[in-house]
């Protein structure tokens, strides 16, 4: 059944990101929760018109313009204007994270870090170095802490690769973040064979994977540990992140080793329901008696033996 | 995808539950999980016969004499002898719950608190005080700070039950555990109405929930959050900690609210996979570079436009 309220925390910056509210928010509406409220701090004061307008197709009428870690204590232990949720989700910076990781447990949060983005690109020699560097610079120019990895067999396309990225650097507003990022956390990788290539790709677990290579059906099915993967030129990780069906609030930081990304999962719960007929505990009951005594919790067993007993 | 590898927390005690090893046991087999490894500190230095039995049932390899805190650390991090896991599961006392929300991050970890143990029983005037009243003290004599509620429109019942807790709690070896309990948290409670009866429940969000009463069909559809609901005057709390096929491990301390017990879910995750074709990224990008645009990021817009651009 659907959880019956969900916070989204939506961040704020410059750009403000309307997709992250759909991303959240459409699966919770599938999921059938009903209070669905957003948290978002704006920017210099203002909500992004953007933001609103997806919220308003999402039908979120409860809109609180606060971020950081205040706003998700207000909506963890409520405040006199915020009435409490049950969950809160959406990608936050680390002081954001943190907050959530405290209030776990008051209220319910993502089973995975959703921290600064990541993207790992394997390409081979059939690859356009010009593609390729233009999806590094995609993922360098969100953040400066973003990561991005490019694996090859191929010295010659890192090479190649490498110039374009200073080239096309010059072509974007972003490009003192996206410069900062490539510097601090980029990685151009030259490794010598698939099967070490897949060994490194379990071991990071990216965020987002991109199979920029002709074989890739070769090596998917090696690939246990990875939020998406991207296959073949034409899937570039830029189009996961709007419209091509898949979520793209994914686990980061190696989380993808035991998460998943948010799906209609995330905003639902299971109850269990159990019935037993007198048949049923006469027949089951004798080795519950058994074990529950070996236990040594003879009133687990009593409350069984006061039920089957003959009078 | 089944999860490379989790270890289960076995709480030690004078019982030590070999039911706790089942429980988590069995679900992570059924997903696929490879490595699978028990720690459980014990009892007195020595591992309780039917705990290593149950765990040779689910043919566990590594099993490790430590527990607390501690052992949280070592299956997060890695020893020089124990080689670190991608999930911990199982309930633990306070200072694990606490341990494994400091690792979280670091390894996955259940999404809900699985801390000491609660019932909440409704009964009403068909139900039988004896049989109710053991159901209370099987519940109480787990932990001192395990929860006891009784709630019924009934005040006559209620006082019956009270007089047979009194009576049975003569006949269990662990009555000075369940006294203390009973006294600390326990709560027989008079409401008047089915409504105020089922607004109470989800409010409370109970592990677990017996509805000992007849007309609990009624009753049923309007409960939101509870981790397991037992129906009817056979179905009592003990039967669903062995055998009756649902799984005991549930949210405990409100967090039936957002999570669920332990399922096969618990060591599933799931990967997107996305595959664009030319035709495909030439329909749906333009989208993607006015979106991307908007939000500033002409990093992503670009990865696009290079891709669909007429050469």
């Amino acid at each position: 059944m659907p959880l019956e309220s969900v916070a989204i925390y939506v961040p704020g910056s410059t750009a403000s990101y309307p997709s992250s509210v759909l991303m959240n928010a459409i699966p919770a509406i599938v999921a059938g929760v009903k209070r669905i409220v957003m948290i978002n701090p704006g920017y210099k004061g203002k909500q992004n018109p953007a933001v609103l307008y997806a919220a308003k197709k999402c039908k979120i009428k409860e809109i609180y313009s606060i971020g950081g870690p205040s706003a998700i204590a207000a909506v963890s232990y409520g405040t006199k204007k915020i009435k409490k949720v049950h969950k809160i989700v959406g990608p936050g910076n680390a002081y954001v994270a943190a907050a959530k990781k405290e209030v776990f447990g008051v209220v319910g949060i993502e089973g995975m870090t959703a921290g600064p983005s990541e993207v790992t690109v394997v390409c081979d020699k059939f690859s356009n170095p010009e593609w390729v560097a233009s999806d590094l610079i995609g993922q360098a120019e969100h953040d400066i802490l973003a990561q991005c990895i490019l694996i090859s067999k191929d010295k010659d396309l890192l090479d190649k690769v490498k110039i374009e990225i200073t080239k096309q650097l010059k072509e974007i507003p972003r490009a003192s973040v996206a410069r900062r990022s490539l510097i601090n956390n980029g990685i151009l990788m030259y490794v010598s064979s698939d099967a070490k290539i897949i060994s490194i790709i379990n071991k990071i677990a990216p965020e987002h994977l991109e199979l920029n290579i002709k074989n890739y059906k070769s090596l998917v099915p090696k690939i246990k540990n990875s939020g998406s993967i991207c296959l073949g030129k034409y899937a570039v990780m830029a189009m996961t992140d709007y419209n091509v069906g898949s979520n793209h609030v994914l686990p980061t930081n190696g989380s993808a080793k035991y998460s998943s990304g948010i799906s209609v999962n995330e905003f639902y719960k299971r109850i269990s329901y159990i019935n037993l007929s007198k048949k049923g505990i006469e027949s089951l009951g004798p080795s519950v008696i058994t074990l529950a005594n070996y236990e040594g919790l003879v009133g687990h067993a009593q409350s069984v033996v006061k039920r089957i007993r003959r009078k």
